[in-house]
């Protein structure tokens, strides 16, 4: 089979690959789209992320939809023919933190595309059967790509107690953005500000249902009469993210999504008095069947947010669109063509 | 002003009583649109609710709204004018169970037509200023009142953690289950399920958004390929109860809402071998703000449950309508007209 | 290897068996104790427990201790000669309920003494040595087999969320009931009412901390101005439990424990007046280091529940034991004597 | 009466001030002990607290224990002669946050000490009666002053889900830090670690409970084999809250207690890598029977952290007190001596 294989910072070769076995419990799938993200991007332009550094050529691309089309010998869950979404990252299942539910926080995770582990930008690849989840037919190969970070902002939501009544603050309007920005709103809140400095995509999130959106440089967030109880931290600045913590409110919830810097500065007092609670977000954790109702029954509009295609000849184009276009929000990459 | 009164079992009079005066908290106003309750309905039937006896004449009414006419020397929330939707139950502010954020189990509650509090039933009330919320000017006035039955969907299915990925059973679809379905939707579900004898309810809980309906007469629930993991119960009725609990699947949540009867026969290895979470709920407590915000985006529809206006002097026939048109829903009292 | 074997109703035969092989992932244990429970005894007497049918000769026994003295080719968790406390029940890992962090609810659980798996009423087993827990040195072989019943206990406790100024009443003061009793106290709780017909089990009761015992045959609960918000129902008996439900005040927690008739009357009127919160549970999980540390920190006590020690041929005597004597709390067998 | 009042920085003065008048609510308080507190302290030093400026005399003192003298009209909850503990914050009750259960949030909040609210360096003061605790007889008047730092301790515990199995990081062993070690105990956590750089408050440390204490300046926290999953940071010093939240591991919870400087370094890859906890407390809410049912049941010693009294006209020696003996825990100012 192809595959588009990272071999060192700013080189993908495509190249012919064994196709791979499906283990006992793995499907093997055929893939149809799969979504590129910052990660990718991240590891084309700089080799590492932390410590996760790309030492040997490194298939990438975590977000892949596809069709179930082999088996192994103690995988039953699926028939041939079956179009699925794809979680990347499989667990040990057995650790601690697997068996409290917890598994995105399994210390011995092996997640697609994130080194020594081969990625999706190929023609096939295998999963853990349970880790491949089956999508309606109208649902598109695109949309069953992007459930992946859908499933980023389901988690988010989770974390934030997000529902009815929320007055939910997102900033960065990126994809993660965009989709904590439609995920807050099947969650049940009404009342969903978004900001970013990028005009093109503040009015994507008007066209996606925000109520307000707002360009930090151009307004103060703190004079924007909004006093919100959730902030979904989507931008990865620790300077956006430090002052959208002070705008929030007594009990708010704040979800530090975005990457970006070790360290943020978070006001303590401002945390104290008001009894904020701050976390982060690692993935995400049984999220995939919830991302797929969202999606399928229309609440969130995924294929929206795709502004390119890309064969897996131009990988390497697809990972530097954003590059070259900053209003673009998600390139997918589709294998068989 | 002009009230009807409930002078014993089946004998409202309408009558002349001073025009309430509001204490120093509280807010005049006046009445626009009530709702009737099947509690109202039973008040009238029985002349009692359990330990809640009529001994003296009684305003019967508890989901008001009005427009703000007066306030008392320390309210300062509302201007005259404002439109308002009124939360009919004030505790006492300061006991345990308050001090808790329970004060829907605050043991000094006074509540809307609950002997011996009157109710709304009449052109003016008075109401602590926190209980009476702002609506805006495209939700109608019966819709305000209504807020207070959805108040009762809203809070059932927090209680349900129901959410995006749940399967949402609801027993019976009298208002307050088709409330509860509407409610189940606007927290995220998007597979509802609704039962009722009834067929025009259940032409009703389709349009307004159950992905499917059973009349248990006719199928057998357990046989219905639906494996909720929420049941709101509003049947009220023991056996369906206990039947409907056997179908909820592992790790499941069950609301008690419907009352009738003093016990249910709980399916005890039912519920421990699928560790089921089972809970009642009296009213609500915190749930205003959200119902408004839920019925004024849309998400919720409650105009359409109005099947009859009625005046003052017809309180008795918007009392019985339901017994002479079993598809009837919500008759409401306009004590203005 | 020696294994007492039950071939039916009141039929068990000492028999030889060959010593197990461990699975790549699992560790071979000598067993030093074994705890006998009521569902052992009810398999001995009536050959099932509900859905679960003694079909061919079944080795009981679910709470034991031992050693580490072989493991297979992938486990390399324990060294040989580590003492340790067995968690019976081990589920499939990957299902939907598993990765959900509830994996007592598996349906592909397979539980050490209940058909078709073999229990632990022998002179080895194997497990997955992740079920596996090292305890430490001053804890007893007798202590580390229960602390199996003292799981049972935390993980109500936790449902319950009993903690500091809850007031606890449990009802039952068999084994199940003195470790809730414990539990309840090592979660914080220092106002604990015990129930039972046996003034021997009271008085063990006090012994272990109860801050008030009580016979309902002698004494109504509901006079006894005791008003537990937690409940902590371990008789399985239905009339009984029903009774105690209605003790319980506003915002209650109940945890039915008890085994034992299909259904209870739950008294709804008393549920939904003072949203009481029901729940069953269903073993445990994550359990076992809490337990040990409890055990071993000496805030549990474990060897004063054990009443006798009986060898592999005495295994039915140790089944019997309970109805010679109703004070009986807790008979060990010990295969290795 | 007599009041130890200040009347700006580092000056106080004992005057005679007229008894208060309980309010038609509340009940009037003979005070027998007042804890004194770092903000106590600060106020006296600085003259400020952030926004809460001393502009006018001020009498200080939060954390007071006494007897009932007297009652307004409607008070009717205590007796003569009844022993309390005060809590020393009262809110408006009615308000969005007082009717969710976070009291401690009320906008409108009159607090002890705090300007313009005067405190208990008095012989008397008055409080609404649901704000006055009784006390068991053999619970000294010292520990019922001391149920209030206490209540922040038993707050903290609550946030972070202490409890059976947790593995506690204590930061800073002054009164609070040395409380939350007790409470950490006293929900169930048996392993606590207690940190501080005086060898004197680690010694007492280890004689109320803790399980290892260290010396951040000798020993490397991350050095210490100690992975907690709780951090209850009372040091108030940046760089140590940064520091210790890098050594929580995996779903751990950390809560902010301790107040200085205005920002910390968040570690935000670890934040999100373990998907970590982060709160901040502000006071309490509901905490005093429970802080009350732990001091007297003897699980938390509050006694051994008095280190000295003094009398009103020596108030200004207990606020400088800790100043000339940086092992001094808890002065107490006993206005009747």
């Amino acid at each position: 089979m192809r595959a588009a294989v990272l071999h060192g910072v700013g080189k993908i070769a495509l190249e012919e690959r064994p196709r791979p076995e499906p283990g006992p419990a793995e499907v093997l799938v055929e893939v149809a789209s799969v979504g590129t993200c910052g990660s990718d991007v991240h590891y084309y332009e700089h080799g590492r992320i932390g410590d996760f550094v790309v030492e040997s050529p490194l298939v990438l691309g975590h977000e892949p939809s596809g069709t179930v089309v082999g088996a192994g010998s103690d995988a039953h869950r699926h028939r041939p023919g079956q179009r699925v979404s794809l979680e990347p990252g499989v667990p040990d299942f057995t650790c601690r933190q697997c068996r409290a539910g917890r598994y995105n926080l399994c210390p011995r995770m092996r997640f697609f595309g994130t080194p020594p582990v081969d990625g999706a930008f190929c023609e096939y690849v295998t999963v853990h059967e349970e880790f491949a989840y089956p999508v309606p037919d109208d649902l598109s190969d695109d949309a069953a790509a992007l459930i992946e970070p859908l499933s980023v902002a389901v988690w988010a939501c989770g974390k934030a107690r997000a529902g009815p009544g929320s007055r939910v603050l997102v900033t960065g309007a990126g994809p993660v953005g965009l989709l904590c920005l439609q995920a807050a709103r099947a969650f049940g809140a009404t009342d969903v500000m978004v900001t970013d400095v990028n005009p093109v995509r503040l009015g994507l999130a008007r066209d996606l249902g925000a109520s307000a959106t707002l360009d930090p440089r151009a307004d103060r967030l703190l004079d924007a009469a909004f006093d919100p109880d959730v902030l979904l931290e989507c931008s990865g600045h620790p300077a956006a993210a430090g002052q959208a913590i002070r705008a929030v409110g007594r009990a708010g919830r704040i979800v530090l999504i975005g990457m970006g810097g070790d360290e943020i500065p978070l006001p303590l007092t401002h945390v104290q008095a008001h009894e904020l609670e701050v976390t982060g977000t690692f993935r995400y954790a049984n999220t995939w069947p919830r991302a797929i109702e969202l999606a399928a029954s229309g609440r969130v509009e995924l294929d929206a947010l795709v502004t390119g295609h890309y064969g897996l000849a131009e990988a390497e184009q697809a990972l530097t669109a954003g590059t070259r276009d900053p209003a673009l929000v998600k390139a997918v990459v589709r294998p068989q063509e």
